[in-house]
């Protein structure tokens, strides 16, 4: 239903921001066409960068009287496409990185204000001048900004804890597709007025509206941090010490990552400062954070004990925890660089998957038999969130082997995972979104009757179609 | 748009759930007419008891063709008459009591299957039964049935540590208005395949759909609990001790609720068994709680230095720390029975209010000022869950007043309190609901593009509009 817009409407938008807030030229313009992983590449008349909310209120106005489809922009750090126009040249770039004020904060209230364009580091360093804490956390966060980070529904390493994007967000301000402010930005626990318009919002990867700003929620700083690297012969084990530590830890238990010694093994051998607990004799490893209020709940003692106990009931092979913040980061380094160590040694094939926590053995188990049965040439690193029930399912190109072969493995292998997860219960797009790249797939798989409510949701929100076309559903349908 | 139902359409729909699942007869009828706090009394041809899923979607799409309208009935434990028909005897009643079966329970996932009809307390015990803990608890628990707790996003008691029904679950079943059944029943803590179109359903007190199961989440049962009772002489202080609690215990504050003295000795007076606090001198008590996963942690030891330390910066006057389960028991009852003391000594009218924690003493202040000069026959009992910033802001009719004088103020105060808490970025409804109790004051006073937004959302969901008309929003636009 969107048209390419016209001169006028092109110069009507233009007139909205002047001329610091939009951007023509090609250098300029290109950052914005193509996604992080450079998996598309999109065309653009024009890039907006709206100032403030009212501007973005005009020009959605504008692109609505006129037809014109938009496409909200951010920090371009998501992995699926969201953010990239389609390449008809049709599609507005609207961006909102201009908007990076951090409005109000309030200590006693634990409540935040930020505007979209805010880096998701700026929202944390405000909370922490203010002896806070803003807990969504991620590999991009000095980029990624606030505003694609909730309509992604960003997830990172925080959320065994303290969940999901959604979760941390007390209200939006959004623009509507034809231009009106949802201004609902209280900062409120309890407030039961309504539908929870704010969830169907965040998520929504702009297509039933544009974030401009959101109250945020924040925590007190944990005051004491406990961190060890256990090593365990099984998924099945990992599992069991998941539920022994969160027996004897709670809420306590702030991160539980799982690493097959393969991943470990490059990640260590490839990327400087990174922990190496390969003496340890496992098969996989597990990477246990704990976090409390104060130094007085010997956090560490208390990890130690744990782990001994796991050890005499031959849960865990061995474990080390770190005596020192500089050993502990070294471990959190050797998590967060199995991406890093992935791209150097050569193509991946990725999937970002999950099913209930109780079954991510038996997904590792039937998953590494599809890999070796349907991806020959790729070894296993399944590896992530397991405290979520969310790994990172990669297939690794062996050292020598041939790339073209391994790549047109991919839709054969991807088909099969995600059967294997439907057949678990699980999510096909686990932390990643759905964007353009897995719109056709979440399109087939998904509920008939889900998907024909969202169409639905979709057509009352943004009847003419313009808001981000073609990402999360397909046109239709 | 719904019309009385013809004699052929209550045939049709008797002849799905067959004699054992409905009711005709007056006195068998009588219990789903009136709400809870007999505010309101409704009229009902039929009350339908489907006795599985598939019985309900039968129900509603007969209802969606015969433009039918429907009132989902659970425990009928609500504040807002949002599960009572209207009086003009066309509304169906369909009560979910007999889908209570606990589908499954996932130890490991920390997940549970519950049927609309389960009582709160059933999923309580089953959650238990496996060691685990659904958090969520209020006063009618033994009665409310999960279907109406998830409608109405109840709170309760643990919101400060849990959050609101809203926050608990993972995945729903509901019957749509043309008795199309959603099934997203996966309980995934990571899920990010298009909109969020459960947390829509809950909260919606039945007026976008009929709710029929929900996959719970389930905690680590906490092993250890601390209580006590501070005495402080303001408001303020009590913030500044929320503030000091948060600080030393992070999540291991489960609760914290504000009694004025006034709440305290009427309740101390006429009710047995409660704790009473009455020789700490001071104007007004806060119920602590602390919980945790282990006995290692001193729970008891660390709230004892915590409010030591407050004492000594004069921030509490005194306070008494529990020694047994029974003692906690009792400051647990004196906080609950709060309500029935009120009850017993007179009239009271209600307000059930939230705003920003940090703005809970200006509340308290003007609030109590409209009581002293709107109500003057009534004294101020501002009560509740202070570390979620929602009070019960009642006020209880001096003894020996003028009831029917003291009624006549209620509307005037009312305004004025919704006014003052608007004013303070408040709400109107925090943990009760709209229903039809506060559905024209919430159309009044709701930002014009929120709600109409919801009146596009209910167009869409329910087009004919047959669920539960007029409760949430006002017919129309």
């Amino acid at each position: 239903m969107p048209r390419p817009p016209s001169a006028a409407a092109l110069a009507d938008l233009q007139a909205v921001v002047g001329a610091a807030g939009c951007l023509t030229d090609a250098a300029a313009v290109a950052p914005f066409l193509a996604d992080h992983r450079r998996l598309y590449r999109g065309a653009t008349p024009l890039v907006l960068l709206p100032k403030n909310t009212g501007e973005a209120s005009r020009l959605l106005a504008i692109c609505h009287r006129e037809l014109c489809a938009v496409v909200p922009h951010g920090g371009n750090t998501g992995y699926c496409g969201g953010a990239t126009p389609d390449s008809s040249g049709t599609q507005i770039v609207l961006a909102l990185q201009r908007m990076q004020r951090i409005r109000s904060i309030d200590r006693m209230n634990l409540s935040l204000i930020a505007e979209a364009g805010c880096t998701l580091s700026a929202v944390q360093e405000a909370a922490q001048q203010a002896d806070r804490l803003f807990p969504l956390s991620l590999g991009s966060e000095g980029t990624a900004q606030i505003g694609g980070v909730l309509s992604t529904n960003a997830g990172g390493t925080a959320v065994l804890r303290y969940g999901m994007a959604r979760d941390l967000v007390f209200g939006l301000e959004a623009v509507l597709a034809d231009g009106r402010v949802l201004s609902v930005l209280k900062a409120l626990r309890k407030d039961n007025t309504g539908y929870d318009i704010k969830s169907l919002l965040i998520g929504a990867e702009g297509t039933l509206g544009i974030i401009t700003a959101a109250n945020l929620k924040l925590f007190p700083q944990p005051q004491d941090a406990a961190t060890a690297l256990a090593g365990v012969d099984s998924p099945a084990a990992a599992l069991a010490l998941l539920q022994r530590l969160r027996d004897a830890t709670g809420d306590m238990l702030t991160g539980f990552e799982l690493m097959p010694r393969f991943a470990v093994e490059i990640t260590a051998l490839q990327i400087a400062g990174v922990a190496n607990p390969l003496a340890l004799s496992a098969a996989w490893f597990v990477l246990v954070e704990l976090a409390g209020p104060g130094e007085d709940l010997n956090l560490r003692t208390r990890l130690e004990a744990t782990l001994a106990a796991a050890h005499e009931a031959e849960v865990i092979t061995d474990a080390t925890v770190a005596m020192s913040m500089t050993q502990a980061e070294a471990m959190w380094k050797l998590r967060e660089s199995i991406p890093e160590a992935q791209t150097r040694r050569g193509a991946s094939l990725k999937h970002d998957v999950s099913v209930p926590v109780s079954l991510v053995p038996e997904l590792i188990q039937r998953g590494g038999e599809l890999i070796a049965r349907l991806a020959p040439l790729g070894d296993m690193i399944a590896y992530g969130h397991m405290g979520d029930g969310n790994l990172h399912f990669n297939a690794s190109l062996k050292v020598g082997a041939a790339v073209a072969e391994f790549r047109r493995c991919a839709p054969v292998l991807e088909q099969a995972m995600f059967d294997l997860v439907e057949s678990l219960g699980g999510s096909i797009s686990a932390e990643h979104g759905i964007g353009q790249l897995k719109a056709a797939e979440f399109a087939r798989r998904a509920d008939p009757v889900e998907i024909a409510l969202m169409h639905a949701l979709k057509r009352t929100l943004d009847p003419r179609g313009i808001l981000n076309p073609g990402k999360v559903l397909l046109s239709g349908p």
